[in-house]
């Protein structure tokens, strides 16, 4: 087999489809975010799609206990978590996330993707004749965790908590089951019914397992995202978050109970057999946790902002998806189109919003996808509504009604 | 289901076979390397089984490269490599790591364990009719790669070319085939024949996949590994490697062709769906690769120290096992007695190192596996070696000849 010309046979179908993927080479400057320097265009440039949603990666006490945790420990962790990779900042961490999220325990991983994949891969795989029970548009690392289970899996129709009863139903009533979906899904913004889906999943006496990616830091009196506004951590069986997003480092964990954490622990590949995070990546996510716990300021800036957007958008007629989260997606449904607008809101105007494509989302609902943050200024809003008003009207696109 | 149940009772079972895990809590104050701070016994002690193999993890250059990179960019990535999580660190460590292996591209990925599992597991899901070849003593995350991809395997006996060349020779001529090999076996610390196992590789038109996860940085007049060592690197399609050991950081990679890692960068879930490291991280194991690419003195001490460990051992009849590598492991045999005299080791001596057991190596084969760094001193060794000889006769264990 010639393996180079298959590698380019398929690179090319993808660039013909319009689905390549360029990544920008932006250079975050602390202190300035949302702005950037773009190297690509050779300018500055506002992001207006990061996932650092609460612009927590410059907050001062993150960047100071990152920073001192450096020189006092050095850069990494020098093991796994089992040979002489476990620091306190680590042991402190997971203790502030078990008590984030009202759980016994937690357990670090190297990311969020490792989170979903090695705790719920561990769980289908180990459990006797275990079945998994998958919304339909869950994230692809929880996916791939069932994947590699070889567990039997049953996907529910998007949350529907009638159709998950359904399925429920027709299982074996004493086969352990997982019940997994997101609170925040973050290419269309919606939030999940999760009372609902714990009342069908205790009903069937299922496990639930919630990603709260998408919901940690930003949602809740104290940030344990959406599950606690809805005062229903308790109900969970394990809560996965990262520190990624909401809380503007990296790495990612479950919460639940000391018993299901200390199993993970010890049987999950992922994070046996992985290098542990440096000491000072877990000081700066603790210092993030820590004040997102306490402060209410970050949260209520945050919702005026998307708020601002929101209404700004309706005014000029630019169509974009209702939903109950932080998250504005504007559908264009063509990935040639998309990344056209794209390349015209960071030429002509200096906004970077990343086009987002298959297989991050379904080919048809290609889209930009527009994250306002705390730091986001009601200017930096105003720039954006004209520059993509502007475009959209370049582009010949329908506004809204 | 009693889910509770099923946990505890597992975790019972690993407890009752001495196979249950505690983590050392250990503070690394950066300078002070191999001593660090156990809190479980409230002092000092001597690290001895550190995988920041050349003590890089404290090194000036890396520790200010980090330090300074989180002052200037802040904490996080703030996103996946694709939406607006790619920074010039990223781009300049990408290219460092190509140049290293000689190599036309390079791909980060969170961490090795992730770098392995998603691009074996990438390729041999996606190339139609792929076989993968698997070394008996691959890590964990070449082997969940393999198990992902649902592709067939085939295991060939540990290290053994003529075995490969017997099994490759069963398999259809045309089909496209991985050959999945390390090349310094971390639990036993033996090499592979590398040269021998490319010839027969590209007799049958193989891709040839070299884990250099325990090689970096330590082997070869540049650090690239002992594929550079062997002159052998141009033979390799991929290259693995992390940035967790003899950089001293965190983070995986793979280094390949121009289009093999773009194909892995545009496909490969564990990439694509999840945040990028740190900008802060990507300079600092830039600064790590770059100072041992010039650099031979780490390379040289670590050889030194590595020698006299052996040689004190062999004078006072402690049995490890012979290889030619850095690893030093004192094979006792059975979990129980290995955590017994590595508590004795910690309680009397102050020297930490961990018992390795299942699932790591294999039941019956529990180990101590000693690592001496650069900056362990020839004192630093008197004192181990004394440490050990009191103990194995405190637990009646037998000399060499
Ligand atoms: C819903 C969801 N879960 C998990 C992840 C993975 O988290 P991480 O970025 O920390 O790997 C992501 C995105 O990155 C996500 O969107
Ligand atoms: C041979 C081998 N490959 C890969 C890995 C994973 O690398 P990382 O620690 O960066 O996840 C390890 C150990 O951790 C290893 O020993």
């Amino acid at each position: 087999m010639r393996y180079e010309t298959f590698f380019r046979d398929q690179l090319a179908a993808l660039k013909a489809e319009g689905n390549y993927r360029t990544f920008a080479e932006l250079e975050r400057i602390s202190g300035r975010f949302p702005r950037a320097f773009h190297h690509g265009i050779g300018r500055e440039v506002t992001v207006w799609c990061s996932n650092d949603y609460l612009g927590m990666g410059q907050h001062p006490a993150v960047v100071a206990a990152m920073r001192d945790a450096v020189e006092k420990h050095g850069a990494g962790a020098g093991g796994t978590r089992n040979i002489s990779g476990t620091s306190p900042q680590h042991v402190a961490l997971e203790r502030e996330l078990a008590a984030l999220h009202g759980k016994e325990a937690g357990l670090l991983f190297t990311s969020g993707y490792m989170s979903n994949w090695a705790t719920i891969g561990t769980l289908a795989a180990r459990m006797p004749g275990c079945i998994v029970l998958s919304d339909a548009a869950n994230h692809a690392s929880m996916i791939e965790g069932m994947r590699h289970s070889r567990a039997p899996k049953h996907v529910f129709r998007h949350n529907d908590a009638a159709d998950l009863d359904r399925v429920l139903g027709e299982l074996p009533a004493d086969a352990p089951k997982i019940v997994a979906f997101e609170s925040v899904y973050s290419m269309d913004g919606d939030i999940a019914p999760l009372s609902d889906l714990c009342d069908v999943a205790e009903k069937h006496d299922a496990m639930t397992y919630l990603d709260e990616v998408h919901g940690v830091g930003l949602y809740g009196p104290t940030g344990a995202g959406v599950s606690e506004r809805d005062g229903v951590q308790h109900r969970l069986t394990v809560i996965e978050g990262t520190l990624a997003k909401g809380y503007g480092t990296v790495g990612g964990y479950i919460a639940g109970s000391a018993a299901l954490c200390d199993y993970i622990r010890s049987f999950a590949s992922g994070f046996i057999f992985s290098s542990a995070l440096p000491p000072a990546v877990a000081a700066a996510a603790l210092a993030s946790v820590r004040h997102l716990r306490e402060s209410q300021e970050e949260r209520r800036l945050h919702q005026r902002q998307v708020a601002t957007l929101r209404r700004r958008l309706d005014e000029e007629g630019l169509p974009h998806l209702r939903n109950p989260s932080h998250i504005v997606p504007v559908i264009v449904g063509d990935p040639i189109r998309c990344r056209g607008i794209s390349e015209r809101l960071l030429d002509r105007h200096g906004v970077y919003v990343q086009p987002i494509n298959y297989p991050t989302v379904p080919r048809g609902t290609e889209r930009l996808r527009f994250t306002a943050t705390p730091l986001h200024s009601d200017e930096d809003i105003e720039h954006l509504v004209s520059a993509l008003s502007e475009t959209w009207s370049e582009f010949s696109l329908a506004r809204a009604a």
